[in-house]
């Protein structure tokens, strides 16, 4: 039924200097990071040098309560949410991982894809290395672990050598946390000052909810060492050029977060507003399919000067419904979930905003809908560009067959969608829209920055 | 953390000619009522005489799976959602409430109150009744047990002089489903066509739902009863003015309904040009209080010409953590549920619209979190006028000494708020966005359209 | 899969004088009375005049958590556990039940059956009742409630008086309990003293888990009233002769239970011994079918001289999987749950001992298992005469029809079941093990002390 | 409560060459093997090379529904339950545990322990080896996979002259599965044939489960393949004198299954029978602790001439009640659980036979309770040794400073009790009853087979 793109991760890592409630802190920071996952959750704290973790399939607050919470004591702990259905039958392999090596203990949270994951596992496999799961995370976990002869900063820059892909890494010792971030910094990660300690997470929106202060990105290729309250900043050498996730500015993040200094709502204003510059169109109102269309829907009518109504209404209860595969009922119409206003749409021309579409399948509905309470015209606008093209970065994408405008032309994809016109932004408007071109644009263009192995 | 009133419930009622899929009809039109209650569920069914009923704790998707839907089978189907906790220990009284007497089998579904009901109760009680609850919904239906001497209709009619105070309700009995409403209309019901038969609901939206049209509102004071195909009025004698519930366009109802030819997003916006004119302000941005201020504030914004932006974001996935009383962890501030975007407000006037205000205690946290991001001024309107009384009419009210409003002037609230001003709209031009004055606004006024009993 | 008949419920009530832990007490008796009931449980509680009531389907120990007893609070108590599927679809009525009339409020915990009960339902529907269940547990409390015109003890003497089957009953009222048994003694009552007030409950077996003194079986027609800590006893005119259930002493109650003067065991081995007598044989081993059957082996091997040995093996996790029939994998063979020990078996001539027998299934596999193992001969002794007819008294007993002894001779059951020789005690070798000939036999002989209604 | 030493496992593996129904079977059977471990439970099977878990916390039926079961397809499975609480926080590992490797997929379910575990987890973590767990199962799979070089075999059997404890383990490739017993045969462990077949289990009793022909014991230090219909045996070089666990016999085993050639119920009422010998007693009736005390019971009336009496009423329902830690309330006395019949016990001599006491706390409240209703003597005969030491090989054992019997001589130990006679059967006797001295007596005698490592 949501018809967009998955993300696979939301990752905190939380340390402590005082005092040993670092996993009620990440568990805050979790509900923050929600939307980047709702398959599983899980949080792992070290509490002088002893490891515990809890994790299980659903919400963060279905699978932590108060009386596990209280259980997990720690000056460290590490969480992760997860998008994505189960790899292998039955495993949902939530995280964070925690491994036992020759050093210890080390958990891990991972967020992205490596390309060439598969040909390290096999050559780690070759060498003796046993596996649990078939996750990335693990073989992320399994490299740092072998390279590590003491030194966990080295044992991790080596890693960042060998992987390659798109990648946001929180890692924990006895001693301390790591974060890292892939070289062309595809996958988001900040770092924040908590009153007691420091914190690394995927999204700043999720230092709002630990009251932490956000300091700055980690740079792309760069390893954040947090050892008691120390910081430590190394610098792997990274790309020549960023590549940082158009699609996390589209809509996997949440627009109270910023990103490598942009915020997120900004630029899906300045999109919708770049969008009715270059698809304008005569219309009484523009409706923003919520919630995700909604910024840009607002910058299309400050643009365009035709005002904004919340013209579709959305149920707040049922969204769970849908997101659990097994419960789906999916003959119930999407106007269970999406239910237009007739009085503002009736005899009206509507410009319908919306911020990306993979298959179309509900937008086809949503447009049906809208003409069913007496819509005049439908345009829909959307403020990204056609997806054509899968991700290898940690994106959840369907068969590339399966989106609607693969190997189709925009008036192929209007008909087909039944709108009376249909304008995408370019891909200069998007990166128009943020500012610049060290961008990751792979599913729009083609053009991706790091090779998939095969 | 939620500082709403809280609606009673929603009832839905459906009968169908050709097929028994009444339940699954039903169960659609719930989950577009879910808002009127989120703490039990209901689905009783007639098959051919026989009734059977599923009801629980939960949200109509926890209570009502797949599985239980296919063994609801039946022409006719009667729904429940309820908001209210336990009035008694451990028991909570979910309906619909299926009672058997000597006239067969009856079904209520009810949302309301009663000023009377303890009183009917207790002369019932002294001849001799039994009761298995302490609700008015079983009032209302042994009072319609008693006075059936064969003839339903006459009996509702008869309970209907005898209840006195704001009421729906949906009965079934094994040939026919009835819906009614109380002389003066407090509480909404509406009456439409599915295409294999019809239906009666709280609200209109929920006709969306099942793909059934909306023929027109139930009278105050009327009886409509549906009998295989056939549908009868019977307009008992009506108030001489309606008295509709102001609340139920403030708040309670889906801005999608339409209640008494008024829809409610209209309503709502109209209110927030009416407060803009009674109370402007020179501001940078208009933010209104997710998801129920929005109307308000649009409708602020295109009075005042200052743009509307969604400054606060909501947490989609956080807001069953609150609503359920036992897991609440009230320590979690507000920003996890409710985050304002920095770059948004840094340096701003804001004007915050929401749509009404009871304790307060939520609204000083959101001025507070706007502040702490940068806000220079926070404007505070609101759209519905300062509640001072309790509600009789099925409203769940907290004490009135609760109330931030409660004989204390305006300034005071905006003091205790820390708000730079505040405004509520009047009364009157509450009335003039519902656009006239047959409304009960007893809440604001203090003046009540049917005398409570002591 | 478990071939026996099926009692209805357990009930127990308990008062204290100086402290308010009565359901704690009544939680232990329920646990000592959960073979009498496995599908629901429930504790209601009298609190200083307050009654609450926690009930569901389920384990006593499902149904009731460390908790929910922590809320249970009240110097009075009342408990049940229930068997039997749900007589409406989805409700499965447990008990207590709480009826509010214009006395107050009134709990009642029932076990038996009335034969006039649909009657009675009948007339107090025609004057007006209204009923919330179908069961006669909610006649029994309509009927004293009717009655009561503030004095409960002559209520529930006039209730007595109308209602005609086999029944306890226990009540609870604001400022007492009350345990009344029918007046031929059908189901069984008995009375024991706690260290700070009184207990009334099914079995002997009950006071045991409370460290209750047994006093003394309630009387057939005798009516029990504890207010405070004074005991009144009200003998309403008995029947000329008592018919206390055989079946209680063959199946129902637990060997530990002393019913009417009779220690249960003591009868099942007497039983035993005199089916010995009746139906002897050369045999090398005696085997009981555990655990029911294992007493009346113990008495058959002591008459006979054979050497008894617990030759089946019962799984004793897998229990509770056959019990609940939505969870029936029925196709699992008799040997997950019983399964005989072959170096026992294997080349001997076996007496197989059991209780009773109703549609033989079981039976038929068991025989089967033995031989299979490599039994010689199989020679069953069953002690309880061939079951033929129905009981109108509370047990729930499958169409006549399907008991494997209806309308035919034993010779033909023998074939049937595959055994060597089958050998049923005789009613009056029963009797005979009772001691007496006051007990109702009526599954066995068809002659019963109350007549049915129709 | 439960005053028992606890084995650690029960583990069984299928294999067909017809279908794909191996889970089937292997459900079915590890029902009879849930006396081995109630704390969890886990299928793994292979279907076409694809392995799939399935595994949690709980009873057999618990973990594994029917809908499971239908995804659960394959033509080898293998199963396992478990006891003992979590080792590390959280985390029950559960078993079967599938590893990957360089050869692709290993799945192992594992009884026993290793005394030099840790010394082989270490000396692999020096080579780079990670672990995900802290167990033993997984020190063996990763010694497999690690010498796999394409002959699983082969590597089977270099980790067998690896790893000392005592063990028996099923290993499932995608091509065979394995069974395989530590070379004293501490550990049982039985081969077995199925229609289409084969199947390897640690008890017979599972056999009779799944219908499958008892073929013979795996012998201490054999390794069977079964590589689809292909049964190949290698004998590793088993220790000079095989030391099978004489607990097996004494209380782990089901009375039905049949270990290296002795059936269990055989040797426990010969047990009973040496026990009568070695500590007679003149009295009225024997009583066993139900259940396992009852076989040593039987014995003990056997030789002693005085009748045994189930006298000890044992609640089926509440077992779970204390099975689970969490959900304890311990301050239940043992009459809820174990309940003496007063008519049996009053007055008489009783002699009460056990087959161990661990620290005795139970036993003290059973002779308690006897005497309570009345027990005029009580002579405590126990059918094993007094237990001094711990095991090292796969039995969860307290602290041996719990133990009652550590060091303090037998009359101590009847005081401590409360009993009026007190007899140990001797090792001798135990070894008697056994017919043999190839058996580990360690915890009984402080004499190890295998040194354990530190």
């Amino acid at each position: 039924m949501n018809d967009k793109f998955n993300d696979e991760c939301g990752i905190v890592a939380v340390t402590l200097k005082e005092n040993i409630e670092a996993a009620q802190l990440a568990f805050f920071a979790l509900n923050g990071l929600q939307h980047r996952g709702q398959q599983a959750a899980g949080l792992a704290v070290c509490n002088d040098g002893v490891m515990s973790c809890y994790k299980d399939t659903g919400l963060v607050t279905d699978v932590i309560d108060e009386q596990i919470l209280t259980l997990l004591k720690g000056e460290m702990a590490l969480g992760h949410v997860k998008y994505g259905p189960a790899k292998e039958s039955f495993q949902t392999f939530a995280q964070p991982l925690i491994i036992n090596y020759r050093n210890g203990s080390l958990a891990t949270a991972f967020n992205g894809a490596l390309v060439n994951g598969d040909k390290l596992r096999k050559e780690m496999e070759d060498d003796g290395v046993i596996f649990s799961t078939k996750t990335d995370c693990e073989v992320i976990a399994a490299l740092v672990a072998r390279h590590d002869k003491g030194n966990i900063t080295e044992a991790v820059k080596t890693m960042m050598q060998e992987v390659q892909g798109g990648y946001a890494v929180c890692l924990m010792k006895q001693n301390c946390i790591i974060g890292a971030r892939d070289p062309r910094g595809i996958r988001p990660l900040a770092l924040g000052k908590l009153e007691d300690g420091y914190t690394i997470a995927s999204e700043s929106c999720a230092f709002d909810m630990m009251d932490a202060e956000f300091i700055r990105d980690v740079k792309p290729g760069e390893i954040i060492v947090i050892d008691g309250n120390n910081m430590t900043s190394i610098e792997t050498e990274p790309a020549d050029k960023a590549a940082v996730c158009a699609f996390e500015y589209v809509y996997f993040a949440r627009p109270d977060s910023t990103i490598d200094g942009k915020n997120v709502f900004d630029v899906r204003e300045l999109a919708g507003k770049i969008l009715a510059a270059e698809h304008p169109v005569e219309a009484d109102i523009i409706i923003g399919v919520p919630d995700s269309g909604t910024p840009a829907a607002i910058g299309y009518a400050l643009e365009s000067g035709i005002p904004f109504r919340p013209g579709l209404i959305k149920n707040k209860y049922i969204g769970r419904i849908f997101i659990q595969p097994t419960q789906v009922q999916r003959e119930i119409g999407v106007r269970i979930k999406l239910n237009p206003i007739e009085t503002l749409v009736k005899g009206k021309s509507v410009v319908l905003v919306d911020d990306s579409i993979v298959r179309g399948v509900t937008m086809r509905k949503i447009i049906e809908s809208l003409r069913h309470v007496g819509a005049k015209e439908v345009h829909l606008r959307i403020s990204s560009p056609p997806i054509r093209n899968c991700c290898f970065y940690g994106v959840d994408t369907p068969d590339v067959k399966d989106f609607i405008a693969t190997s189709r032309p925009v008036e192929e994809i209007r008909q087909e969608l039944g709108a009376d016109s249909l304008g995408f932004i370019s891909i200069e408007g998007l990166l128009d829209s943020l500012g610049g071109c060290e961008y990751c644009v792979g599913c729009f263009s083609g053009e991706y920055p790091v090779e998939a192995d095969d």
